[in-house]
């Protein structure tokens, strides 16, 4: 267990499994109104499956999209974590426990495009860039944080007190890791509320951190479903 | 489209994709136990494995089974649909539809081995076989009405009546198709309610026809995640 | 139990409990923003209060509108209860069972006012009305064929035959009953693609008897929860 | 806003809204049966009310145990809360947001009850009371650490940064609060894994902090629904 601090700006995503393609929502489709696991003509041309996956979006079918499944390994600051898990349907988590093991002093410090500085009104805020100042402050001030909390958690279980006691002392900037499993429908859901994209209907405010493993969770999702990835952004980036 | 019933007395179960293997459950038990990805000494020792997959059934750790997926293509009576799609938690459904196109005369008639006489009170009964009077009664009447309606449904629809008005005649004795997903954690929620099984450490009493679906679903479950099948057998067949 | 059937053309919708007001949104959502069981301000200005709700729709703010409860006592066909069923989170079901008891011979027969002709293609259906002799067609046709139908499960309980064999006879248009509770989150998702209402953002294609549940399931709630209701109908009629 | 951080080591629970009494298991049970609203005979008899909901619950009939609803005010340490959230099915929540509100400092220390020292292995861990050293050692050295982090969020709050990234410096120990409603059956899976109980049927192993929460909701449920509770805790504490 490394015992010296250690500091990041950037998320982790892998997929490491998935069993997801637009044939599948095809062939879901195609038991609603043939009955049989059959793609017909419409699977064979590019041009209907689109068409037939940019129907089902825009009407509000949701189950189709929803026999797929993908699992990501992610790693990202408790912060994150906690606005994630918040998602509950469609969803499976397995997090990383500090009952069962000393957690290691990874923690999380904004690198200079991250936006520090918040304006508006509650429902409107914007964000502008820090000054250098800020930026500056905001990383010597959360490293020293950051260690100081490290340090008594080390003293706590050194001393013999138990890991899930020690913990309490542990900044939400840490980094946990956990697998995610998700469907195509439940991460449209997730994607629509924790990023902010021009082509999406209604507004959203996701927290940049939580919107940086969206957008690598996106980046690998879109490679698998090309089809449904193209009408969700023509659709509004609204779940089905 | 066939204008002539027809009469069965088996379900269709069949595995149309998966992402699942008892290996999946050890890597997310070992996210949480370790925060990496990672099988260490335990997935390379079957023995081991096989421990700690009984270990977290035993112990209701329950997430560790939802990060795998199963997708089948089932053919049953509607009433056997209609007590399926009572299970909501980590299922998906995609069934086929009435409104959408006209059903086919297939029906469900049980065969010679289907218990036909309900003895006892609620919550304490018990099937016997029928007379072989019992058995040619059930096959010649319910043949007789499914036909009855069924012509019932063809003549509303040669009127030209919608196709969701004239299914209102349609029995539930036919047989519907779906496409339905779930992971191992929902299937064995389902199969310790809709299965009678002796090493159930709490009684169910399934109909006889929806358990002959869960009976297949298991077969091809069993063979797909062995240990974690002989876990939940183990453990009194309850989900984690 | 009555022996001779009889005939409906409505829904019985009884809102049997509840504990769902504005009140429980407003105050759901001032514990995110203020960390305190309080309205402060807001909940004492009704033109606040209104706005407050508004926002919290539009921007897709979905859990303040799941701290209510509402139970309903419906009665409607089994097409209709199968449709009702896929809806599978945020609601609870107990439905009649068929296994339990004899089913009263109560069946739907479509009244004047239904449309009974659907025109044009999957996805964009149209209904028009049929023509008297289709409705005197649809009448007849239905009656006979669900009274057919209840002789021949009566003929198979009276021989000893179990009702859960019996009833595979029973059609669909045949009357249940359940208690469903919800939530305003999940019956506004329900009511979002069960009614068909020009205020909606996207075009939602029910069956017209769903829909009759669906609108007096609405009325109930729209007297519990005006303003909430108010701002679903002006935006969209989605829910959040 | 407090600045001078404080310290605790109890949790707040309380019961703000229910619609939830054993009579609601009751009806609901009766619709399943009789197909009515109705409490006949068995309602209006103590001991039949009794031991109808004690076989439900013995044999699985969950869903009787949805119809109802309780809605929770809850004050506890984040790492409370973070295990807390795993628990998604029949449970919504709106957490006090730090992205909104600048968080007051309020902390969780250990009580003298509180045992700090853990032994065993990983799935048999025993937790022993530590040494008075041990104990003021855990005292001192978290009031420190909390101390510090607070210090280090103000600081970046006066500097001008969002408090979205201030808080990144906040430690688990930090006190939060949120609404949280859900159902008799949700609650029973929750109480049957966050609770130690000597009446479970199975072994759980929760930590402390977490059972203290849910001994105080075990409490106020008992009351509504003294008849249900009393099957819980006679049928091995087991959600049905």
């Amino acid at each position: 267990m490394p015992e010296t601090p250690s500091f990041r700006s950037d998320m982790t995503v892998e997929l490491v499994k998935h069993a997801a393609s637009d044939t599948d929502v095809l062939l879901a489709a195609r038991v609603s109104t043939l009955g049989e696991r059959s793609l017909d003509e419409i699977g064979k041309d590019p041009e209907r499956s689109k068409g037939l996956i940019n129907y089902l979006l825009r009407d509000r079918h949701g189950s189709p999209f929803e026999h797929n499944s993908m699992t990501f390994f992610v790693s990202a600051p408790i912060f994150v974590f906690r606005e994630f898990h918040r998602h509950r349907v469609g969803w499976s988590y397995n997090e990383e426990s500090g009952r069962y093991r000393q957690l290691a002093p990874v923690f999380y410090v904004p690198d200079e495009e991250r936006r520090l500085v918040q304006r508006g009104r509650p429902g409107k805020y914007e964000f502008v860039s820090g000054s250098p100042e800020q930026h500056a402050l905001v990383g010597k001030t959360l490293e020293d944080s950051y260690s100081h909390s490290y340090a008594a958690y080390q003293e706590l279980l050194e001393s013999g007190v138990a890991r899930e006691v020690a913990r309490a002392a542990l900044p939400v900037g840490l980094y946990s890791t956990m697998y995610a499993t998700c469907n195509a429908r439940s991460l449209m859901h997730f994607l629509g509320l924790r990023t902010k994209d021009e082509r999406a209907r209604t507004p959203s405010f996701p927290q940049r951190e939580i919107e940086m493993v969206a957008e690598l969770m996106e980046a690998e999702w879109a490679r698998l479903m090309p089809l449904t990835y193209e009408a969700f952004n023509a659709n509004g980036r609204v779940a089905p």
